[in-house]
């Protein structure tokens, strides 16, 4: 049996000196409570609060991180039980899932995957084994009793793991009920929504026009004009503000921003509805809603988030399958400095807003984000994000925006999860990587002692709470 | 009272093997005279010889890099005393506005801007205490009583700082009055203009037809045409080189090069001269230029130097009220393989060519720059520029250019600064990350430490000096 | 003189820590034979097996990474004998250009070339003495009266390189007479062929109809249509897997991939076969033909290649009077994510391909390429390629490649070299930084000491046997 050990020095420059001032600075800020101020834990997990059913459906089957590498060194998706959409049948025994993952867990070494899981198996479920093809099964009923036991109910989790925010990410027509309940249940977790306007964005998706009519059945009138349509927008982004969302996230293909006039944007929007749009339509009524959202955050104060960059369900032969959010979404290179320029030139000087960013195109980093982010008042640069949000991701990001950004244009860490059981261990990676950056700064006499424990904390807690305004 | 220190090792790696290399390496050339052959000090502080007013006019307003980053966390530049354009009034008690400087000066911890100021106030200003909100006007007037003595006066510094020869970039209808006056003097300090062609290049700007106006009348004679045009560069290139010149230097949205016949060039002149040039027009009139530019250094000898891939005056609201180079100039994504093509092909083997080129966009180091300088003899790569000109920025340079380029394609550092005070520091930071830079080589064998201190003594002043012909 | 020494360290970290992992890891993978799947070696020198004639022709004249840094520092390509193909008279002394290289051999300091060349000589030819102006003549003598010996000739040396498979490039029309002629000698060393399609396949080069021409007489049948051009594929594909080979390599400008109709395909053909095919027929030439070799190769189960982003010949100059290969390919841009999208839907997760692509654009390793292949099944990364086969180079790979993908979808090392007796400094230098790469993962506890281990000889060894099944 070889023996699980999580070094207390772990993603810690090895040279003595860093490694020392490291821990320091991570000491002060380890048990710090957690922000996670973008995610996409499900509520009704918490809403419910039932036992989680088996580690199969907890820590495999909704990870995509995980089943990605899998499926890449030849295992299908079928065989590890992911549900299909197509009625194509899938693996049912999940000891029998786990064990593939166990034979398979070798590929992560290295990965933040592995860190995490690593982590999750050892502090969280207090697993003292490594996981392999051999500690597959002993491992899965370790962790199956936790489950069925009050301590690992999902709102004794959220207390253990420290949250003090947890928002969630849903749809703009979203009748926010899950939230309703845990507001109704008393319980005195903060849990709040996010919204996600992406659906009724996209007016050249094939699914638009239904999500159209959701968005009518739930604001309660007709959507027949622009106007009406935004007027649903902000009604919508006022439900949610009632219901304690301080944010919106925007997800699109690229950032593009650009005002269209009201008779052009009337004229697009009675094309969609005729589903006669363009792809130049959805295009530019993507930036033209760019430019709306900031306008709206504005005006009620919603903090803005922005991710562009990602080709969408690049495999179609998993997505027919599988669905979105399988693992087959690639990055794009990605332009900033001209694409946000209007909204830049329009409402980046403007107090009321916090414009979040978040990029899967490093090459911006030091290039566009840096430098924008060192310029205009409203614009914040989101952390290292998905791919990036890794022990050498994290560090590329401090290396290539701190001197030209700061600190303090940035927003400490997002998990951006599903995963509800891996938040700790993502944030513990996050601290520790910052740790490590700040320390390196002090033993090359960058920034002194004094100051590395005030950016510290700034990191791990403060700027966060204070971008997105918890 | 927080004392301020320099740690003698900053900057160092906190490995002491390298630590120990790389200290030894820079004490080798820390007090080597400063070559500076490419900068934006105005020569009428050299000129006049007059006492710098007050530490907010001599170091605040002046320095974009310190002020964008005000601006970015919400500092209205109104309240930083910048000379508006437009006639907004602006804050004009510098006491007040050094106190606000002060009082976010934290904002700089880990910049290039941080590590300048800090260098600059102790080295320079003999300044022992941190600055910050508390100590701000404490240190306004010590630096105040400094700038008040004989030891502070701009020629005064210029010979304190070692300075060999320092160039200043100038409008080619300047008439180099200032530069003038120096060599009139009497004064020995070698201080030469470059000639920089923009404004009369940009053929499509609004003040393009005014600066012609403006050439013509530092020439003579009428320019109406393309010929003429050519003719009056030349003279200006000529009268330049008689003043001390030896490099012209351009800033250019893209690179790209193309020649264009006779006809062609003289057709696109000339609807500039009616104001009825394209878009297009401009990019082929620049793209033609660059390649007459070269011509032009082919005969007369002056070295050229070319910097291209910067949005300009990005936030309009900023640019309209306080005017160009206020910290809203952003980088783009530049392509040099294709671009250059033309210019390398027809003069990039010329062993009367030196080309001298920079770039805002990173990934272009080791994919294009260094692959094109490892190969064609007329070109040279600029140190890392601008928001690269910096601890990680630089160290990223020399990671990604040396392995194809060698040392020997590059050509030191260029302090590019406005800020003259500013000078030893920017070239103290070049000399100690160059020297950590080898000190990693020399310990990862890859070079030895006889090697080492001939790269070093190359870098810090060979290199320069002879890429510039100074 | 000065001592050329290698040190047992070099090309590890310095901490000590790392340093020492780094040695264990790398004690225990410095002496596996060597796999050599992919590089430019000529059959005829191991089908011959004749002494090589002197250290100029052997060492300098092939290696365009070493004229090309010679080149661009003003050392005209006619005085280091690189033959002309316009009849320009070349220098022939070749005891007067090896001492060029010497004078001009502190260049390399700090580059792959000079790494490898400082082992070869050590390792390889036992020379005791730097190699520089004054050593130059000396040293080759010494080579000189080495070449001359047994031990010199190349199966010798192939032996004693612990060569287990060399794999060379072949045109699609190549006889392979030379690996017959080792075949048929009954030397048990094992050389393989690789199929390169390239000329056959660019359909708008000057060139391509001779091609063609060629292939017809190879295949022995007229080549009059698009479905007689790709039988013709097959046969040299199934003659080329008879002889050895278990792979092709494609290289592309833009690795852009679309399926034509029978119809669509046949057109361009035809209009190529015309002299007629546009420069849009040429795109969607490769386009598709991308798209049939993938086809090939899920039926013949040939291991498939493709790197694509080179502007080939960018100094028309030196291409005309020394011809292609001579130091002036310079890497451009290259998008993965778009491109291959037609290829990996289509063939990406059949488990009969496996597809190999290599990129000079370090930006998509992160962004585009290490999402791909943590995804897409038949997908794998080839090494750090070209500029980037390099110590810093490697490390990039490693640091930006690993966390997306992991380990197992790269190949280990392929060495793609033309100068056969760098071949053993080549892979040293990958197994050196794979070992610093581990070690540094193993002191920073991302990984432990035993998986290290299993790593350190997939990376070696296991990897690049598998992916090219050799």
């Amino acid at each position: 049996m070889a023996k699980l050990e999580l070094n207390e020095y772990r993603l810690f420059d090895p040279e003595p000196g860093v490694r020392k001032i490291a821990r320091e600075l991570y000491e002060q800020v380890k048990d710090l409570p957690i922000i996670s101020p973008h995610g996409h834990v499900d509520p009704m997990i918490l809403a419910d609060n039932k036992p989680f059913p088996d580690p199969t459906e907890l820590i495999l089957i909704p990870d995509h991180y995980a089943h990605r590498m899998l499926y890449s060194q030849g295992v299908p998706l079928e065989s590890l039980g992911i549900p299909s959409v197509d009625g194509t049948p899938v693996e049912k025994d999940h000891r029998k899932i786990w064990q593939i993952f166990g034979d398979h867990f070798y590929l992560f070494a290295g990965t933040p995957t592995g860190v995490w899981l690593n982590h999750e198996f050892y502090e969280v479920f207090g697993i003292r084994e490594k996981f392999n093809g051999q500690s597959a099964l002993r491992i899965y009923d370790q962790i199956q009793e936790k489950l069925n036991s009050p301590e690992f109910l999902p709102r004794a989790l959220f207390k253990c793991f420290n949250i003090e925010v947890l928002s969630t990410t849903d749809g703009a027509s979203d009748t926010l009920e899950q939230h309703k309940k845990i507001k109704e249940s008393g319980w005195d977790g903060r849990v709040v929504p996010c919204l996600r306007p992406d659906a009724i964005v996209s007016i050249t998706a094939p699914n638009w026009k239904p999500e159209i009519n959701k968005l009518e059945k739930t604001v309660g009138y007709e959507i027949s004009s622009f106007k009406n349509y935004i007027r649903a927008i902000e009604d919508r982004r006022k439900f949610f503000k009632a219901m304690g969302a301080t944010s919106t996230d925007q997800g699109v293909y690229s950032p593009y921003t650009h005002e269209l006039n009201e008779a052009e944007a009337e004229a697009v929007f009675q094309r969609g509805l005729k589903g006669q749009a363009s792809e130049d339509d959805g295009n530019l009524f993507t930036a033209h809603m760019l430019m709306e959202m900031a306008r709206m955050s504005v005006e009620d104060g919603l903090v803005m988030q922005i991710h562009p960059g990602s080709f969408r369900n690049h495999n179609q032969v998993v997505f027919k399958r599988f669905g979105a959010d399988k693992g087959c979404d690639i990055p794009v290179a990605t332009e900033y400095t001209n694409n946000l320029r209007a909204l830049l030139n329009k409402y980046g000087y403007n107090p009321a807003l916090t414009l979040i960013v978040f990029t899967l195109d490093e090459t911006t980093y030091a290039r566009e984000l840096a430098p924008l982010a060192g310029h205009y008042p409203a614009l914040r640069l989101g952390p290292a994000w998905w791919f990036h949000d890794s022990y050498q991701g994290m560090t590329r990001y401090r290396q290539m925006v701190t001197e030209t950004a700061g600190i303090y244009n940035t927003v400490g860490f997002n998990d951006d999860t599903r995963a509800f059981p891996s938040i700790p261990a993502r944030h513990d990676v996050s601290r520790r990587v910052d740790s490590n950056f700040l320390a390196r700064m002090v033993t090359s006499h960058l920034i002194d002692m004094e100051e590395a424990q005030k950016l510290s904390k700034a990191l791990a807690y403060e700027l966060v709470k204070k971008a997105y305004k918890l």
